[in-house]
């Protein structure tokens, strides 16, 4: 049998709201998403003036951060032609983002969830991402 | 040139907090989702306990309401064997939701968005939609 | 090899604008798709007022009137529970629609197309289709 | 609550006249989609001579320039392998389009809405989208 650790709704909410101060800061509207461990979807809010096609782009990009615990950005590097995993990012519909912008949530060494971010460029979205945590980290 | 009003994101966390509200009122974790008038999500909370297959329940109650501009459980009703909207539920990939559980959201007379809830009965998910419903329009 | 009578873009917008007219008497406004012998969409419009999902259920109407050469509504009264096209409406992921308001356009006795119509009850989208076939007759 | 501008089906009809105009100076039958400031589809007419396939492209290009407010000939440059946004071409199930051929609508400094248009080579496919948005402007 297995234990495992999850982030609930209140954290959750914490990630969401670090990551919208972020947003706020450098003044682009967000897509934020929380995946938990499983890296189905636990909270997501777009704020207004975020993208609708980053609707879907935030949830994948945590979906993928928390289920393959792996920052997408880290895919985006792998994935390049001539490398290693060169052409993941078509895999599962689409849904395995190479994008910057997704990152897994990680406490006491144990990957419990990931925040996807979406709508403004992919360093925009990594920073705001990296908000949250930094926020969700401080609480 | 069409003008068109659309709820914010200020007004998707009140319809979430209402509808969460009552959800702990009833003691039935659940999935609630708020779209915008085209259908597209605005923000999602799964509570703690919220079944995961309602995540993708909850959003699809919540585009049918808001796109369709009628209640879920209209569409139930509509189409039941025999009834003229028979077999529409496996409309739009499945997304066409004929289940008890999703409101659009209405001002003034216009349909501004949609709430759609899932996790309990029916009967629970329409009662925690109308709860948003009702602490939006006292909010 | 065969030859193939399929309607043009002009038959199109005429099959639009006839079904447009009616739409417009009896206060409903549609989406209304027009798809060629093959299934494939050839024309779309969505008047103002007109409903999102409406606008794949359109669509998939006229796929499927045109696609299997029979009107929505028969495969609605031939899918009913006992009935020999029980569960038809959930093939093709969807697509096949059994609710009223897509038929197939008839020349010379040959299905050269299809029109699909949505967003009212199914009364109102069969008679504005039909509407568009009459004025597409008429033309 | 926000108050959104949108193209209506006026709009709509005009910027594909304007396009389709277009394509026949050039020689080239044309798929064109007009979709609103959420994506959604509001007209699309497929050229006599455009191609099957296009269909779905052009809708999709339509879609990405409206909803994420950004030219796809942007996105072609943007995720070039080594760019910052490689991969995100196979996002929300391959309907982020990065081909050239889907532009923003833009009125008074908002995006109202898209067009796409496929069938030609790249560059001809971005020629008719301009085409489509010159003649609007002149309207």
């Amino acid at each position: 049998m297995l234990t495992i650790k999850r982030l609930d709704s209140d954290d959750a909410r914490a990630l969401i709201a670090g990551a919208a101060a972020k947003a706020r800061e450098i003044g682009v509207p967000m897509c934020i998403a929380i995946t938990d461990e499983g890296g189905n979807l636990v909270a997501f809010e777009r704020m207004d003036g975020g993208k609708v096609t980053s609707i879907t782009i935030a949830i994948d990009k945590s979906y993928t951060a928390s289920a393959a615990k792996k920052a997408t950005h880290e895919y985006g590097a792998a994935s390049q032609p001539g490398k290693p995993a060169y052409g993941i990012g078509s895999a599962i519909g689409g849904r395995l983002m190479v994008v910057p912008g997704g990152l897994p949530v990680v406490v006491d060494g144990e990957v419990v969830g990931g925040i996807g971010v979406s709508s403004g460029t992919p360093d925009q979205d990594m920073e705001v991402a990296q908000g949250g945590l930094d926020a969700f980290a401080a609480g």
